[in-house]
C-alpha cells in the first residue's frame, strides 16, 4: 500500500491507545450524512442510498464531504451496516421512507443451517474497493475507521427482516427463548463473517476497526452475554492487530449497555462507546483506565443554542478528566455523539461542536 | 372506608416492606389489557380506550379479569399514564391504531406558565371513582395498586404531543437543552399534580403508589437527576404515608435507568422496579437491602414453549437470591415483567408463569 501508514494528524489512534495527544480528538457517529446538503446531492445523482453504498467512488466522496467542513480528527467508511447479511443473500433493500428490509428475512429451519459466511473479496468487493479509495483521498491527513454491525444486531435484523424495534423484537428474541440453537448458529456463522470483513477492510486500509452493537442493550442481563458479547470477544480475538507496522485499534460499543460496561473491557478491545446515559468518569471509576472511552454528547443536544451546545461539550469533556488539574493531553478520551447524528443538525452547530472539544481541550490541557 | 385495610393476601405488601412471605408475590404490568379477550370485549362495549378509562365501572370490571384467570398477588388500577395532563385541559385523544396524542402539546411560554395542578377530586374524579370501587370489588382479597406517570415522562408527552420515541424526544429534549427554565416549571407543576393525584388515589383506597418513569433512560447520567429523578423524590416526600394504620408502600420504576438504581433508591422510596436488563442480584448486590426490587422478567420471553417460560422465570427468582440456601420467603422481591405485558401474549403462558413463580418460590423456601 502506497499511503503512509500513520497518518499526520494521528490524535484519533493515539487517544484510542492511551497515549499523549495533542487535544481531545473527536469524530460524530453518522457524520457523512442526510444532515448535509451535498450529502442530499451526492445521493441524489446516486439513485438510491444502496447505490451510493455499492458504488466505490461515491461512498469515497460522501465519506470526505464532513472532513472538509469541520476539523474531524478522524475518517469513517461510508456503508451500511447490513452489507454482510446482503452478502449472504437475504436481498437488502430500502423501502421508501422506511428503515432497511430483508426481501428474505432468516426464519426457518433450513435457511439458517444453509447460511454460510461470504468471501469479503468477492461479495462485498465494492466495500474494499471504497475502503482503499477513501484512504488513498485521504492523503495520510487523519486515521480512517472501518465497522460492522455485531451478530447479535446483524441477527435482529435478519430474523425480524428489517428494524425490530417497532415489533419489540418478539421474533428474534423468541428465537432466543425458544430456540437457542438456531440463534447461536446464525450468529456463529456471522462472527466468521464479521472477522474476514472487518480484517478485509483492514487490509484493504482501515486504520481502526468499530464494531456497532446497536440492539444489544434490548437483551437481559444474561441473554447480552451468551448471545451478544461472548460473540464479539471472538472477533475482537479474530482481528488483525498490527497492519504496516501499526497498531489498529478496535471500538466496541454497545448502545444502552452503560451497566455492562466493565464486562465489555474486558473483551480485549481497546475502546468501549458509550452513550450519552453514562458519565465518563463513572465509566473510568468503574472500568479503571484499562481501555481508552468514546463519547458521548448527546445527539439531541445538538438542537440547542450554539452557546448551550458549547457549554454541554465542555461539560462532557469536564466529565472524563478524574481530577480540574488533569491534562486532557494524557489520551483516553476520544469525544463523540452518544449515537448517530441526527439528520435535522444544522451543520453550523456541528463546527461549533467540534471546535469547542478541540479549544476547550488545549485550554485544559495549558492550565492542568 | 368499610373495607379492611390488610388484604387477606397480603404478600405484595410485605415483600415490598421486606418483611416475610408465604411466597414471592407476582403481579404482571399491564395485566388487565389486550392479550385477554374479556379485556377486548369490555373496550368494545366502552366504545374506545378513553371511554373505558373514564367509566368507573367497566374500569373496575377490567382491572379484575386477569384476577379471575390467575392467581395474582396485586391488582392494579386501570387507568392511562395520561390523565394528569389531560386534566390540565391538553385535550387527550387516541387516534385509531396510533399511541396518544394531545391537541394541544405544552410549547408556547405563555401556556406552559398558564399551567396549573387540577383538583384530583374534581377533574380526576373519575379516578378516584374507580379507586373506591375496585377496593369495594376485591373484598379485601390483594392489595390495590394506583399509579401515576413520573413528571418527566409526562412533560415527554405533553411536549411532543404524543409519544417522544419516533422523534427521539428532540422537542422535549431541546427544550431540556435550550429552555431548561421553562421544562423545570413544567415540571415543578407536574410534581404537584402528581403528589395531589397519588394521594387522593390513597384516599381512596389504593393501598400501594407505584410511579412510571417510563422515559427517564432516554435522559443523560446528569440529565436524569436533573429532570426526573429530583421530581420523584420530591413526590416520595409528599406522598401519605399511612392510610388506616397501614404503611402505603411506594415503588419507583425507570425503565432503561438501571444504571441509576443506587440513586433511585435513595429518594425514599419503598422498592426499585427493573426492567429486564439489570440482573436482580447485581442489582441488590449494588442497593444492599435498604429497599425491595421488583421485576424483571423479559415480556418477550413469553413466547416460548411453556418450559422454557417455566426455566426463564425460574432463572429470575434465583437471580434475586444472594445464595441457594436464602429462603425466598425473607420478602423483598416482588415478581413482575421488566415492561408492560405484549398484546400477543399467550393467556395460558401467564398462568404457567403465574404458577411457576408460586411454586418455585414455595419450594425453595422449603429447601432454604
Amino acid at each position: 500500500m502506497s499511503p503512509t501508514a500513520r497518518p499526520k494528524n494521528d490524535n484519533f489512534l493515539r487517544a484510542l491507545l492511551r497515549q499523549p495527544v495533542d487535544y481531545t480528538p473527536v469524530w460524530l457517529m453518522r457524520q457523512a450524512g442526510r444532515y448535509l446538503p451535498e450529502y442530499n446531492e451526492t445521493r441524489r445523482r446516486a439513485g438510491s442510498f444502496l447505490q451510493l453504498c455499492k458504488n466505490p467512488q461515491m461512498a469515497c466522496e460522501v465519506t470526505l464531504q464532513p472532513l472538509s467542513r469541520f476539523e474531524l480528527d478522524a475518517a469513517i467508511l461510508f456503508s451500511d451496516i447490513l452489507t454482510v447479511p446482503d452478502a449472504m443473500g437475504l436481498g437488502l433493500y430500502f423501502a421508501e421512507g422506511e428503515g432497511p428490509k430483508f426481501e428474505r428475512p432468516l426464519r426457518e429451519e433450513w435457511a439458517i443451517r444453509d447460511l454460510t459466511a461470504p468471501d469479503p473479496n468477492v461479495h462485498l468487493r465494492y466495500v474494499m474497493d471504497a475502503v482503499a479509495e477513501i484512504r488513498r483521498a485521504l492523503h495520510g491527513s487523519v486515521p480512517l475507521i472501518g465497522f460492522s454491525g455485531s451478530p447479535w444486531t446483524l441477527a435482529c435484523y435478519m430474523v425480524e427482516g428489517g428494524s425490530g424495534s417497532p415489533t419489540d423484537y418478539r421474533t428474534v428474541k423468541t428465537m432466543l427463548y425458544d430456540r437457542p440453537d438456531l440463534l447461536h448458529h446464525i450468529l456463529d456463522v456471522t462472527t466468521t463473517a464479521v472477522i474476514d470483513y472487518l480484517n478485509a477492510q483492514i487490509a484493504s486500509g482501515a486504520q481502526a476497526v468499530m464494531i456497532f452493537d446497536s440492539w444489544g442493550g434490548v437483551l437481559s442481563h444474561a441473554a447480552y452475554r451468551e448471545f451478544s458479547l461472548t460473540y464479539m470477544q471472538r472477533i475482537v480475538a479474530g482481528l488483525t492487530r498490527v497492519a504496516d507496522g501499526e497498531r489498529v485499534p478496535s471500538i466496541v460499543f454497545t448502545k444502552g449497555g452503560g451497566q455492562w460496561i466493565e464486562s465489555i473491557a474486558d473483551i480485549g478491545c481497546d475502546a468501549v462507546g458509550l452513550d450519552w446515559t453514562t458519565d465518563l468518569g463513572d465509566a473510568r471509576r468503574r472500568i479503571g483506565d484499562r481501555v481508552a472511552l468514546q463519547g458521548n454528547f448527546d445527539p439531541m443536544g445538538m438542537f440547542a443554542a450554539p452557546e448551550k451546545v458549547a457549554a454541554e461539550a465542555c461539560r462532557v469533556l469536564d466529565s472524563y478528566a478524574a481530577d480540574p488539574a488533569e491534562a486532557r493531553t494524557a489520551g483516553g478520551h476520544v469525544f463523540n455523539l452518544g449515537h448517530g447524528i441526527s439528520q435535522f443538525t444544522p451543520p453550523d452547530t456541528v463546527k461549533i461542536l467540534v471546535d469547542t472539544v478541540h479549544s476547550h481541550s488545549r485550554r485544559a490541557s495549558a492550565q492542568g
